[in-house]
This record gives C-alpha cells, structure tokens and sequence, in this order.
C-alpha cells in the first residue's frame, strides 16, 4: 500500500510497515497464519475472500519475505509465517486485545495463554502470572464459543499452540 | 471499514479491531494523535492527507470514542486520544518497532525510551534497562534525523514525551 511519496520521505516506521501489511484483509491473513491455518483454500474460505485478492495479498507478503511458500501434505503447498513475519505478533496481539476489551463479548472471546503457566495474556501481550511477553510460538489459543459450521473455530476449541499447523 | 457479514458473525476481536482502526490512514492519524499533533490543519498537512479524507477519518474515530474534540488554544478545537484510544500503543508501538527493524535505517530511527530509566524499548514494548512494559504516557519519542520543511520531525529533535502537545 503506497501510503504517498510523503511517507517515504519521513521515513516513518509505522508509515512503512502499513505499507507491507496496512492494506486491506493483509492483518486477517497474517493473523490466520498464527493460528496454522496454512493451505489457500482455507485461508480463501476461512476470510472469505475472492482468490484474486487472496492471491495479491500472498504475494505481496512473500515478496517482502513475511511469508514462505513451502511444500504442504500432498501436492498443495502451504503459506507460513517467516521470522520477520512471526515479528508482527505484537501488532496482531495488540489488536486482538483491544478488540476483545472493547467489542467482544467476554464469554465470546478468543482466549490467549502463557503456555508455560497458563497465564491470561494482559492487554500488553505480558503473561499474568509471570509477567514475562511470550512470543507466539509460546502463546496457546482457545476458542470458548465456536460459531455453527466454521471448522477452524470448532477445532480451535481445544487449546491450539499459535504457528503449529490447524487441522480442522 | 466494514469487512463483511462473515467477520461480524466470526467474533474475531482482529477483525473488530480493524473496522475501526484498519481502514487506509487512520492508524497513521492515531500515531500523530499518540505524537501530540492535534490540529486539524496539522494533522491534514503532516500526514498530507485531502480534507474530506481526513475528517471521514476523524469522525469515525470519534464515534467509536477512540478520539475526542476538544476546545483547544483561542477558537480552535483540538483532537485527542481517549483512554480508549490510548489503548491502541501496543498497536503503534508494534507497528513502529517491526518497521524500524525492518525497513528503516538505525541513523533515522526514531527512539522510544521509557521516561523512568532512558531504557530503549524493546520489539515487544518492554523496556530493555527495567523489563517493564510503560504506558504511552511513559514513553518518550526523539527522532535522530529530521527531514527539511517538517516542523513536527524538527520539534521532535528535542525529546518529547508521549501524548503531551506538540508545538513546532
């Protein structure tokens, strides 16, 4: 998303990572990415976007190296998160929390945990009962009420490791 | 910027943040708003953005009480963060760190360092002399290198702490 020549001349960070990630549906894709879910269709179906954009964004994100393409079971490759795209947890975590805290009813929230000690991740990302910031592949997600016939949401009932492959 | 029916049904505090906040510009009018840039005029010139855009913006912000109008000096009404608002650093703050990290060189970085100790912050927001995570209001921004004609970078040579006014 070219923000304008303006904001490359200012040389400002969060100008220029929106850039990378600030178009539209990209953080939704991102996100899913944390949560394994790593095959096209999937990620077409569970966003419920047209493959044209699907595809735009994908590609995008493996030219700046925030996502790789792998091979996946069978013939179908999968998308994952690179290092430098598993560094947005903040980003996504940060919006999940504000999003939880503000418009997400709390028997309906996506619970994110310390999978050291189980704690509630705070509004900052810091683990609750030990104040450490775990990064994702640390961060274990549960789902309390699952909606009526989205697989990933009814897998994810059980606790799911962020970044480790989701199986419906 | 609604992002269809699905993401209403799928509870997904990301998605919920993103119709408010995900929409082209407004995280970049929230990282001004968190600078102390609080003019309308400012705001439109710094960010470089047409009237019609940013006020669209704005009042949308201000409808979901991320920002709010206030009388501000002479006959000018200025806009702030509310605590509401305020709660989106961790967003800024992992948007700032990842694109400093990633696409910005160290020379033009703009430094965030908690007020209590000078420490650096961290990726994750923490701070790297402490391990403490500061509020926005604790942190303070200095950037290494202004760019010519840009009141707001110039000021911001001088340390500047956080949600505090910025006057060129």
């Amino acid at each position: 998303m070219p923000l304008g020549t303006d904001y490359t001349n200012q040389d400002c960070a969060v100008a220029r990572s929106l850039e990378v990630v600030g178009e539209r549906w990209t953080l939704l894709i991102v996100r899913d990415l944390f949560y394994g879910i790593r095959r096209y269709n999937e990620l077409r179906k569970h966003i419920g976007l047209p493959p044209a954009t699907l595809t735009d964004r994908l590609n995008h994100l493996v030219e700046e190296d925030v996502v790789e393409r792998i091979p996946g079971e069978g013939a179908r490759d999968e998308y994952r998160l690179t290092p430098k795209g598993e560094g947005l947890w903040p980003v996504v975590c940060g919006l999940a929390q504000w999003g939880n805290a503000n418009y997400v009813e709390p028997e309906r929230r996506m619970g994110y945990k310390h999978r050291a000690d189980g704690g509630e991740l705070n509004a900052n990302g810091s683990c609750s009962v030990c104040g450490e910031i775990p990064d994702a592949s640390e961060v274990m997600v549960q789902k309390a009420t699952p909606l009526p016939k989205d697989a990933f949401a009814v897998a994810l009932q059980e606790p799911h490791r962020l970044l480790q492959p989701l199986r419906p």
